[in-house]
């Protein structure tokens, strides 16, 4: 995705519906692979500074504040694809992701998957949390 | 994914990380091409029936009841994957979609994308919304 303009950032702005507390549902999809990485909130703000950089921000709710995923870790997402839903309340982002999105350690944070009724752990970790956090 | 006893069910439940309105978000992705088809919430109730059945069930916000998805239009979803992310908050299923998800008459609520700053429509109509709702 290229940096848009600011009558372009506008333009998309003015298609979400952001939720009572200002926020729209993010969904984070693997550009390549079609895994889907991450569930995260993005406020006006974030929205507007994905838009601008190509790299995905978000709102954190537990910080409260603007958050560039990988800003301490370096496992930034480069967007390649922005999708609305319907309703304007969520956006799916196809992006390069850079090492994992998960804090974990994982690729993805949607690492445990239900086999035989009990909840496994799927997947191998993609680098050692303890180094990058 | 076989429908699980009720200790099974249980063990599942017991990962969930419902919110103050009783609310998980789920994340429901086709199973075989790997789009993501829709974003909705389930509270306890819908995740056990989903659980139970191994059709997705949410909870509707806006009608604020146990919605079986396709009990109207017929577009149901079996559920062959189910995955919990890492905060448990979050679901991810990956379903076998009849018709089509989105009540607008696409197979999935992402039909809008940006291309060049713009935010247009990507996607023929699965089906004619007129007839199935």
């Amino acid at each position: 995705m290229n940096a848009l303009t600011d009558e372009q950032i506008g333009g998309v702005l003015g298609l979400l519906k952001f939720d009572a507390n200002g926020l729209v549902t993010v969904v984070v999809q693997d550009f390549a692979s079609g895994s889907v990485l991450m569930v995260a909130h993005a406020n006006r703000e974030a929205m507007r500074h994905t838009l601008e950089t190509g790299r995905a921000h978000y709102w954190s709710r537990s910080r409260k504040k603007l958050w560039l995923k990988g800003e301490t870790s370096g496992h930034t997402q480069q967007v390649r694809e922005l999708r609305i839903d319907c309703d304007g309340d969520c956006v799916l982002l196809k992006v390069e992701q850079v090492g994992g999105a998960c804090h974990e350690g994982y690729r993805s944070c949607f690492y445990r998957v239900e086999r035989d009724g009990a909840i496994v752990i799927a997947e191998e970790k993609a680098f050692d949390p303890g180094k990058v956090y």
